[in-house]
């Protein structure tokens, strides 16, 4: 189905994919198994990828102002050899970047993005807290006005690329302004003066995207400058919204990519490995699901194609995103779970290339809007009424507003 | 996601979903509900469409020569009001006219497709036999070389059109000449001097498409003149093969457009209708199913125009179309249940539009290369080993040959 | 899997599988064609089978007493033919005479179960109504005082039997008692003075269970008399609720008898019929999916089982029971699915006996509570809080009794 | 669904759940994620549950004389805390252990046995070799005849226990007798003089059932005296086939214990865990999975109890059980996936209990039979045809069959 792609997407897609299976391809049954990420894979990508380094991101900032659709081929590349690879950048570019691209004023945009798109400083994007995730906007990290700055309180969880992180993009309550809004602070370790205004715990034992490293991270008055404050008082939706938006779309092809080469691995293993006396690719079982796997693939590439060019032209927002996203992440999970079977016994073992991939898709399904959370999204725009919250929700906040009036 | 129409496919489109809307919806419940064809609705789509007549058929033939892609366009607009009605079209311009087109000679053309586009004779395609469908190859009706032409004899089933046609394509294996191949013969009924050398008897209780009638059909001696013989020994892959190839494709448009109309009639229904105080629209449940339902729709949508793009710039061949043919009728499958179950009870009501689309979308499934068949073929190229046969069908042919060696 | 049943419950069963395929199932083909109710079938049934004569009902009352679990595999022998009459027999003894039998005085269960049992009389069940099905606690149908009796107009839907029916049991707001609570009220069509008292009209044009005669019922100002009023003011749960949990339980069985008579049918058919030089039935994917539909009809069976024994034992209720129904007609749906797609072109065609069986399933999936309201009543004791109500139907509640208050 | 367990199965499923959820459960996170087995578990059992040692095995020799029923809800009570450890006592005594009850002699059983039930020395089962696993009789595996005994090579894969195994049940070629029949030796670590007679390499990079242990396993002339030969000539069938018969009886338990553990869990998760002001288990599409969940569960344990009660009842063999086999991994892996699935972010993570479940079961759809072969072992049952091997396969044979002749 990659008919339309033009030739320097093409070569692109060459270099990340020829870089990845010579140099991350191999690290991955190791360091998926023990749960790290490979030490010096950054400076091998950086060194062998260079016009790769801020795929994401326009040239006056440090990236190489590829545009929408050459990034997301780049990211379906990548995530066709390792999804927690790919997510490292997602969240360095995608989502730290991004945020200060869509949120911070000028200055910001000159200090802080270059940096991040050379994997100079690393970044990550403090949004979830620990009892709160899809409803990002329930956030009790407060950002409380001092001289010269804010002081920022509060803890997050599942950060990405915190242990290494230099620049913190922390959602926070500014509790001098009223009503609170949620606004961005850029927070920066270099910056703390104090050992333990930035902590961050690594999330052990996770079962998938093992190699991508989360934390879990308390902030206690840690210090953001004036200068680093994003984007005034313009509300979440203006502010979180877009740069959600704007990630959402690269998570949506990321199964693509992880299912591709998914796909490819199983077809090598199936035409070749034996059963009774046959490739086992022979039997009509296993060719009705790989056409099953095909179609489900073309499928998602297709519909990641087609809201990327519509998001492009002005013609699609974040309902049919998150129902793209949702989908993509469903269809993967099907694809992926048929591979690992088909492979038999070797499909859980990670040597064989599908088992990390089967255990991965996991993780998009969940975040950057869960699979339901992005379907309400959708829903609500297609039927004009938000059925988001239950009605248990609605009956609660109506006894809270009760008993505060008291 | 019909964004990139150009403005004439969009007029056509238009037509023939207004002409849909007025005149032939309003006849579906009560003719499917009696399992009969409307009569007047051919006159009434001639009066009314005049540029639609023949819209798959090239010009010189009496066509309109819009091209694969905007004729797509057209069946799927068709098929979104009534499936049984579109099939019908689609055997007489796809099927039987198709046969003509890429099997006939230049006499045979002009002389008949003609009649076939304004609908002044109808015409059908006679290859399923009552012992076998999917084996398309496996013939047992006959060709008998007479004086001036051949003497047909054997019986068809499944034939749509057959009780009203004039021009019948049967598929017949040619016993004048050595190894018996499948030829293409061009019976017509105004030839048959014999009353009972065509013989059609509709078949009766069916319950998805109703409104489409099919036959069985029994030739006895029937007289074929040798200038209705069609394109010489090519062998069957080269004559019927090429038919199907291109029918084929617009059975995989059918489906999509059988789910928008059902969507669409859905959404109307659940965004009025109460229960429990609201809308049924607004609980979670049904938003998700919706959103489901709009992914597949969207999918199977892309997945057509891609194939049909595809294989205009000549880049695919019957495995692809097949995967694609097979993956519309499942997922249409899945969103006119969808459809049905959200609309409660009324979702078995013909007058709310959705329940025969849910009978419908089953033909689909089958016909023209049932779901498994056309997964096969597709599974085929995919792997390069045919799994078409069952073991027991190799051992059955080993055990024939060696007693036919006795 | 029926190995536990007891003589007398095996020989009921083959009375009811030897009555129906000698003397029903030879019929469905052209009644369900033409959506009408066989007209002697029920005499026939009175006179082949009178120890299945009000098969669940007990003794003195006309019934024969042999308990739910033998009636229950009774209902399941007779679906394995024809849903439609099962559920005929459904509604006159299963929710008509049933509610006499929990809701009604010793007087009204002498006066009336009896003639139902026997079939003399023919029952029907009013309860949904054309603006409200699932919440069945919304009806806007009066019973108002009058001499000697109520009054009841309001216009009811879907009821089966109804164009027959002597015996309407219809539940209808009191307005003579505060807060209109719902009580059933027996309308017998004998007793009304007034031509236009009790109006039906046949719903025409169903796609499922064609062969059931379903109809749209107007009250207007029918006779009750005082003697026929049930239950006295119990409220709805106690009434309505304890008549539907039975009647549930006999509809969770009917999709496990479709299934095996579907199954049963499919297997003949597979077994004998020939493609590719061999029975369809030794391909890798007709052997995958009969598998599959026998393990879902094992289970379909075995939790129906369960559930009956269990609130036989007083340890199951409805939303026990609500899960079982749920479940059945969901893996009910996908068996005839795969009965009717493995048996090709045939599978859509009365004659072949599986056509009106994957047709029918789908109003058990509708009927006597939706697969949804009958998960979320599940869902609802599983987890202690009810998730029924939409977050809009909250909100729309809280502006009414706003507005109402102004 | 678990009401009619006896006083002494109740109580032994109480002590396995105790014991694991005191003892088992804290260890997984940590041995998950470095995928090792606890160290001293196997003797905390001996310990702690003395009247579980050797809970399938007869008294005779040392086990507990249980019978199949209760051994049965043993293993799915351990399954419900950890199938690793499940897998582990299951590759001990019900391949291990069992192989010698059901094809070895009296001295065998006495000799072996006991310290095996009392897990004094540890048991494995080597069947799989690298190159055939499903195709369980293609084995390379030889023994060849030498003074006093055996002496085995070949390479074995997959093999639970290996690596502190004492006892190799291993199934290999006898080159010494016609045809070279497959037939079981007991191969002991202790016997062997040879340092290289026996290499165990660990299986790295599990993604599924981390904790087991499972090698490659090279015998280089191993020697196996003549008193551990086990059963003569009797045939593939009779001996492997027999131990899998039962063996797969106990697997199909497996997922049974996974989905009731990951099931609890999460609803203990769901109903405390709030989103959007409320918990999220009042949410629609949450409760429909829940209900969904909770109705496969049920569905996999009547199953696996009908399935157990018929085997015992002798009225069951192979077919029935690895349908029951096919269809409890299935579903189970459809349950897992929406318990995964409805925890968000934490249900990937090992400390919540549910991501362990969720990837083991996958191991489960492709051991002991995968799931497409233990289908088509059903399949044949149900119609009287194999389809296990492809047309490929057949053709290949015969050209093989062919050559060999030349
Ligand atoms: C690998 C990984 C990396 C991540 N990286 C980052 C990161 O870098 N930065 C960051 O800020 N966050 C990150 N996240 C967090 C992620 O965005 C959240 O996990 C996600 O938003 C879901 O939140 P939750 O896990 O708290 O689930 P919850 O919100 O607790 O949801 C639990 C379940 O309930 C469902 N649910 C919740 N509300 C509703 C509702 N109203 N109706 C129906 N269903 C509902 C959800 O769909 C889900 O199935 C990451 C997560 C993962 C797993
Ligand atoms: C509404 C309708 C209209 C039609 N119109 C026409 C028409 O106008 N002209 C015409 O010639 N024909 C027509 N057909 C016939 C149609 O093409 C056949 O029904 C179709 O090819 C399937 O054949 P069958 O019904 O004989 O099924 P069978 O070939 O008997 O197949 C039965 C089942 O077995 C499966 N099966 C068969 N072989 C294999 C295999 N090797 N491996 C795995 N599975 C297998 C099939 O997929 C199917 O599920 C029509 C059919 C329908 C239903
Ligand atoms: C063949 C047939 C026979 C019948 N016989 C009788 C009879 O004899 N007597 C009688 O009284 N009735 C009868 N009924 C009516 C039957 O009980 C109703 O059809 C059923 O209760 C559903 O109501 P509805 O069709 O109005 O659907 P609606 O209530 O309009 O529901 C439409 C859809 O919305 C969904 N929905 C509704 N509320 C919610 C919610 N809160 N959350 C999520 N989803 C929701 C439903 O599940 C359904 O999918 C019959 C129906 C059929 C089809
Ligand atoms: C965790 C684990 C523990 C194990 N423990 C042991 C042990 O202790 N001892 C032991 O001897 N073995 C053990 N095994 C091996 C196990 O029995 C095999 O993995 C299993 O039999 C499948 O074999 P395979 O992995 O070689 O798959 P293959 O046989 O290569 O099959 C690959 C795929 O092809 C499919 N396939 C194969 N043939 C056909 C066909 N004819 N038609 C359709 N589809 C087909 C299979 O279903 C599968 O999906 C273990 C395996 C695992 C994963």
């Amino acid at each position: 189905v990659e008919n339309n792609l033009d030739a320097q997407t093409k070569d692109l897609i060459t270099l990340a994919r020829s870089w990845g299976s010579q140099h991350l391809e191999p690290l991955i049954p190791s360091y998926w198994d023990k749960a790290e990420f490979p030490p010096n894979i950054l400076s091998s990508f950086r060194d062998h990828c260079p016009s790769l380094l801020g795929y994401t991101l326009p040239k006056q900032y440090g990236g190489q102002g590829y545009g929408l659709m050459a990034a997301s081929h780049i990211s379906r590349a990548l995530a066709s050899i390792d999804a927690s690879f790919t997510t490292t950048l997602l969240v360095q570019y995608g989502l730290c970047a991004e945020s200060i691209l869509l949120c911070g004023n000028e200055d910001q945009k000159r200090r802080l993005i270059p940096s991040l798109a050379r994997l100079e400083n690393m970044g990550c994007f403090c949004l979830t807290e620990p009892r709160s995730g899809s409803d990002a906007s329930d956030l009790t990290t407060t950002a409380t006005k001092v001289d010269g700055g804010y002081s920022i309180t509060g803890s997050k969880r599942w950060i990405g690329n915190a242990l290494t992180a230099e620049v913190f993009v922390v959602w926070a309550k500014n509790t001098s302004v009223e009503g609170h809004p949620v606004m961005g602070f850029v927070v920066q370790r270099s910056h703390q003066k104090n050992k333990g205004a930035i902590q961050t715990r690594k999330i052990e034992g996770k079962v998938s995207m093992r190699i991508l490293q989360n934390a879990d991270v308390d902030f206690y008055e840690a210090w953001c400058p004036d200068t680093n404050v994003m984007g005034g008082h313009v509300g979440f939706a203006q502010s979180v919204g877009r740069v959600l938006e704007a990630s959402r779309i690269s998570v949506a092809w990321i199964p693509v990519g992880i299912c591709q080469g998914a796909l490819e691995k199983t077809i090598q293993y199936i035409t070749k490995r034996q059963a009774f006396g046959a490739v086992i690719s022979s039997n009509q079982i296993i060719q009705e699901k790989l056409v099953r796997m095909t179609a489900h693939v073309c499928s998602m590439y297709l519909l990641a194609e087609r809201m990327t060019q519509d998001f492009i032209a002005g013609k699609c927002s974040l309902p049919a995103i998150s129902m793209v996203k949702a989908y993509t992440t469903k269809l993967g999970r099907e694809v992926v779970a048929l591979c690992r079977e088909i492979v038999g016994g070797n499909g859980i073992v990670l040597d064989f290339g599908i088992a990390s991939k089967w255990a991965d898709i996991e993780a998009t399904y969940t975040y950057e809007g869960t699979y339901e959370i992005c379907s309400l999204v959708a829903g609500r725009a297609l039927t004009g009424v938000s059925a988001i919250k239950s009605a248990s929700a609605i009956k609660n906040s109506i006894k809270r507003r009760q008993q505060s009036k008291l």
